[in-house]
């Protein structure tokens, strides 16, 4: 039988992975935060408002799915784990429950061995001022649940120092993290099976405005072999451990010789959407086919990839199409910051990737 | 602005044309034939069921789009005539109105110098006793008009020779071909943008079951440079006699060192179905770039490509699914000998997509 999948989210990633699932025979529901909230996914599938519906009354909503899964991190684990009763959820509760915090994410990867930057839990005036003084400054302040692409975030700085440590009001949760000198922001992506294979993609190198991602560049230039393969050996160890199925993507530091992990996204991610062109299966399949319990694709490529995403702007396919540029909308209206989508650059080497993100990025955003 | 895309036909070309088009922020409408014909398109767009309306009727409809295409060549050419009164039409009327009968075809490539096997228009008793005593046996006879995949079409041989003399009702209009003792069945496809741009994809294998494509494999096999150069020359000719505007594929026949056109397709076609995965852009994304004025698609690929057809069998993903093997279902009911989906296998060499064809053809029709 062709299976039955629900999405927890409505959004871009949502629509790209139903869109890259349909055509393989399997049908799709989703669930959306409000009917403001489906734009994206709306004729790929039944869309159904969270409401007050109990986990019974969602799945049977959802037309009772071969598996659940989800296009973002900030779920109602709660939730998922009753809906276990019913059907699979994949990745499951207990996985996503790690990264929904900083803290316990920090936690988890000191019990697993993956290297970080200093931080402290902050959940007190008295380990703020402490974490402020002792950790590698700029500290940088961030709320330890629904902090995402630069939102609740605070960087402390001599100037604002006195102001953060008197506005902010307890109870309330936070990690202090240490200034970390890197040299660039690098994500590693891998899926993993039901069966506990694992396939690796192109390491991945990401520029960030204003925190939120604009840039990225598949494979990641000269990055060495080694820094590679300690990205693989901290990602199976993370998965491996968390009994992980479905994609994931550990956003990295580069200090010198060693990466530092910055956190994870247990779910599809933007710096992985250039793989719908550069790689063979897409991080959208492959998710669908780990959550599904299909023997995941190859992640064979080829070329060099960029990836520009279009933040608050938006442009024709009329104003970008060229030979090797692809043009992905995702039906959203415009406004400020809002992730509208992304243009994807194939070539055979970086430098030519560089030039075109760039002649990109003047029409995308002209000053 | 963001164009509106009709598309005449409704059928899986369609389906795989609108969902590569939507991601570049284009929308669909599509024509169908009947309400039965419309699963295929099912939340890609509006439907308008071909009635009485009047071009202008039909064109509002559409929801006035700004290029009108074609997924198949039985259209009503006069009809796309008018419609170009109200916006464009690509590959124009003109262009498709060649390839519609076989005898007005033939003339064509006649007159652009592209060698075809000898034929003779037949259109009444005593020319259809001539075509069969003068050409080379045996002789297949085939309706000049809506004849496609192995319909309308009779191999004649010594046994039911003097049956069909006697069964074929006059006036109806055909044409006999003169048997072509082929090494094997090749397509070239390319697309033609307004500027007179040619993209040349690789040639493809293509093996028929019954009349209708089983297999392709791309790039085909140790396919002689010269053959390949004659292919693109003929193909070139084509195109630019008819200022063509899209994707078109063109059927040949291999006898010894020669090229022997058999008939085009002024359309997407499923020997180029290896294209969404097996190139940079594939043929539908091609196709609509063409017809709505953007540059086309690099047709860069770096693999081998294989793929099965789905003709009156379906599977599952669970049955099919492996590293480098990917389903592509069009949403069809089940029906004898209807085409319901493609399995496209992605290799380094030849000999291993063979193997993985041989295997998934065991599962997808099972004797």
């Amino acid at each position: 039988m062709n299976k039955h999948v629900a999405i927890v989210g409505s959004g871009q990633l949502a629509r790209m992975m139903a869109l890259d699932g349909i055509p393989m025979g399997l049908t799709f529901s989703f669930v959306a935060e409000s009917s403001e909230d489906t734009v994206c996914v709306q004729g790929l599938g039944k869309i159904v408002i969270r409401g007050q519906q109990t986990p019974k009354e969602l799945f049977e909503a959802l037309g009772k799915p071969d598996v659940i899964t989800v296009e973002k991190e900030h779920v109602d684990t709660q939730l998922l784990t009753e809906l276990e009763t019913f059907c699979r959820v994949a990745p499951h509760p207990r996985a996503l429950e790690k990264f929904k915090n900083r803290n316990t994410e920090k936690q988890f990867f000191q019990s697993v061995g993956v290297p970080i930057a200093n931080f402290r839990c902050v959940e007190n005036k008295a380990a703020l001022i402490d974490a402020i003084e002792t950790l590698e400054k700029p500290v940088f302040l961030k709320s330890q649940e629904e902090g995402y692409d630069g939102y609740n975030q605070y960087k402390v700085t001599a100037e604002n120092k006195a102001k953060i440590i008197e506005e902010i009001v307890f109870p309330s949760r936070w990690v202090a993290e240490s200034f970390v000198n890197f040299e660039r922001e690098v994500s590693f992506l891998a899926a993993r099976g039901t069966k506990g294979e694992i396939v690796f993609y192109s390491a991945v190198e990401n520029y960030h405005r204003n925190g939120t991602l604009l840039r990225s560049l598949a494979p990641a230039p000269n990055l060495p072999k080694s820094m590679l393969e300690q990205g693989k050996k901290h990602l199976s160890h993370i998965l491996s451990s968390l009994d992980y199925v479905g994609l994931i993507c550990m956003e990295c530091f580069v200090v010198e010789d060693q990466l530092i992990v910055n956190e994870i996204a247990p779910r599809v991610h933007n710096s992985g959407h250039w793989t719908s062109k550069g790689s063979l299966t897409s991080q959208f399949e492959n998710h669908i086919r780990a959550v599904c319990e299909l023997p995941l694709g190859s992640t064979y490529t080829s070329v060099n990839s960029g990836m520009l995403n279009l933040l608050g702007t938006t442009v024709t396919a009329d104003q970008v199409s060229s030979s090797n540029t692809f043009l992905t909308l995702y039906g959203k209206k415009t406004k400020p910051k809002r992730k509208l989508g992304h243009i994807t650059v194939i070539h055979k080497n970086t430098s030519d990737i560089k030039a075109s993100l760039n002649l990109l990025e003047d029409i995308a955003y002209p000053s």
